[in-house]
């Protein structure tokens, strides 16, 4: 491919010489003469007079003046690098078929254009669609129904029941549909455990990272919408809702009945008290915790959270909080000799 | 199942109408007019009056006057959904067996009215009790022992020598028995692995979350105690022991050789160094770390702990603490100015 | 085994009875008159008196003086407990070939010395070395390399493309070679997921905990050098790059991109956000986040972190943030007097 075919590709403009072949992507610190690469995080601008990629793919505000290099010059570099990206290593699905290492339930109904890998098993009652990719390892419960065009990564558990949309990736070691962490207390103090007799619901376009847990409902469902996107570890409880095209990084958990809105996002650690809501655009920093609803869109960091702002100031003046501390007792004998005068 | 019916088996009283078919249960906001469902958290009072349950479950404090519906008026409303969740959805057990794609030694000893279900391994020396139920992809290492009526989901790890009581619930891609996280320096600055040579008992009414890791003892036994519930990704770190009937939320971590009491509560995301000792009837609250032995009960909080309430108090003066800085500074300036004068 | 040839092995000095036949190792708590045990945490001096140990490795700072033992002493009694404990525990490693219950490519090049278990996947093009032990439900995906002496614990996948070196330990569930977190913002405000088109690079001696999750770079490799150990549930995302010999402890999360050097501890819970360096030798403390890049040796605490001194003298301020805030205004308003007067 060579570089003037990607610009036309992304509806974007070549400077320097269009004519290099391209045959692999690389980051700018690594690649090759023959590779693509690109820039969007201004942390890694330096590395453009020493980069030997092919061509880069920048952003228009970059400012490439100087630099006796070849370059895509797009609107959104990151966008743009992620649609070619996309185009070159477009998945190749060329198996297909139920290896007959797999236990699959007769009653099961998998579309032929499926593959279902080794030591797969399908209980009864399961509906799988078109072209959709099971690895090994995989348990699906009775009754579940996945859609089209899933990946479906190995050791993943999908507990019975639970539906699942067309174009959901779910990486491995994720446990879709465990039991709720649900129980009353007992007259004489045990724990009486609450049976969790409700679902998991995953719509179109969700990513869930590697061992990832998301509880089933304990009655009702457990419903992440479409176009979300859930990180590595992320633990997820019964009866929760997050609304569509949201971003949940890696270890945050959110905890039973809370509904999250649309494009929220909670960074890495964060952590969500259970029966709250969060409004639509909401975006908790990391390691932060929520307890009480988030009606206003906006940034929220602490523990407990307030505005984002705000705490950054505080976080500030938590530094020298030592120091203050010393000062305040000062000021107050100081006080005491002024009174004294 | 008519309504007079559940309150005979609840030992509770209706008012409305005893005679309403019941066939299902469910939520007080989505519930239909042949469920049952349930009222416990102040919240969801509101929905008393729009609910289309058949029945509510209530507490005896709950005012109802007024609601022209069917209500079961007990003691602990949580409490009978409960009993009367897991009267009606009393597990089936009616598979029973070694499947014939299970790897099971033959030195295992297994009780007939196990179901040992497909691509299990069993390895040598193991005893499994009555009616114990074993899901696809669980592994159980040589010389482990499960008790009666448990049930292991699938893609779960017991290590060799675990010792596992009866009534025992393990949720998908927990790992029991995996090394303890153990190290000595060398010479040369290298770490030096210790053999962790210990196992792991668990009691009696243990349940554990999905994605959990214990890890063996280096020596001796980490120990779980009889009826202690364990969240979803919870670290339980070698030689700690939890006492009886404590909960233990979602992703929180207790490190090596701490020992924590009865009726302890460690709120999610919670962290406990090691070596230490907690008291029973301790409440960490989330996100919490501990680093020191508490021997008093009560609740505690903050990074690291301590008391809870003296916690409220710091943590809503730290959202002012920018502006409470600024005002230090200020009262210097003006006690300078005083003592000029 | 005798005492005295544990000393000699472990060219160190006994006091006592040479003569003390030793078959196992044990805590001090524990030990039995023919256990060996050891001494290292002051905490459990106490315990020198009452222990039933045939005899007790201790370090040359430890007053034995007045206690009726045999004790061998050391320069280091971790390491040499660790020592003694590898040569009694020598894993045997007499199981060796391929199971007929185990999904092999054909193309796979797999030493004969190795011992790959039931129910193992391996994929085209892999190449595994000499000694090592495939344990159940590992799979390992297209053209991954692993090394001499490895033990992959249950469970475990390894994704396509993996460098693993000799003598590495992974433990069960764990995931290598995930796909990164990696979404660009389209036009219309939907995440498109950048192809993660790199791998995971593991080298010689690495320890890796259950339930662990290493992400594939986006490009290039996510790499861990020699000799680190990494405790479960931890989170490495893609293009991450850890330094030799550091340590990673339970539930700590390290953001995309970020370098960690060399002897570096993370411990528990603690969290690095994306694009930063950590100098060799830093210590970031307990539950501590890191927002910016860290270049000289030392601990740091707190979210986010600064120097680990002035920490402990916020924190323990933290504590009585409440009665500051209290005295601040009290001194505001008695300021107020003042210059009325």
């Amino acid at each position: 491919m060579k570089v003037k075919d990607i610009a036309l590709y992304l509806n974007s403009e070549v400077t320097g010489d269009g004519e290099i072949e391209i045959n692999g992507l690389s980051s700018i610190e690594k690649a090759s003469p023959s590779d693509l690469t690109f820039l969007s995080n201004k942390k890694y601008e330096k590395f453009l007079s020493t980069t030997e990629a092919g061509c880069v793919l920048v952003g228009k505000d970059t400012d490439i003046s100087g630099y006796d290099k070849t370059f895509i010059i797009c609107n959104d570099a990151y966008l743009c690098f992620a649609k070619i990206a996309q185009a070159m290593y477009a998945a190749k699905k060329d198996i297909r078929g139920i290896s007959d290492k797999a236990s699959v339930d007769e009653s099961a109904v998998i579309d032929k254009s499926c593959f279902i890998d080794d030591f797969v098993v399908v209980k009864s009652g399961c509906k799988i669609g078109k072209n959709t990719v099971i690895m090994p390892f995989v348990y699906i419960g009775e009754n579940s129904v996945i859609g089209d065009d899933c990946v479906i990564y190995p050791s993943v558990t999908i507990r019975e029941r639970s539906i699942i949309g067309s174009n959901v990736i779910i990486h491995a070691g994720t446990v879709i549909g465990s039991d709720g962490f649900g129980y009353a207390k007992s007259e004489n103090g045990k724990h009486i455990k609450i049976p969790q007799v409700g679902n998991v619901v995953i719509e179109d376009r969700v990513e869930i990272g590697a061992n990832v847990t998301i509880d089933r409902a304990a009655l009702d469902s457990t419903i992440i919408k479409s176009g979300t996107k859930i990180d590595n570890l992320v633990q997820i409880a019964h009866n929760v809702e997050i609304g569509d095209d949201s971003i949940i990084i890696a270890q945050t958990g959110i905890s039973g009945s809370t509904k999250i809105g649309k494009n929220v996002i909670l960074a890495g650690q964060s952590g969500i008290a259970g029966h709250l809501k969060i409004a639509d655009n909401v975006i908790i920093t990391a390691k932060s915790g929520v307890n009480s609803t988030i009606r206003k869109p906006g940034a929220y960091s602490g523990i407990p959270v307030f505005e984002h702002r705000k705490w950054l100031r505080s976080s500030a003046a938590f530094s020298r909080l030592g120091d203050m501390y010393k000062k305040v007792l000062e000021l107050e004998r100081e006080i005491e000799e002024l009174k004294k005068r």
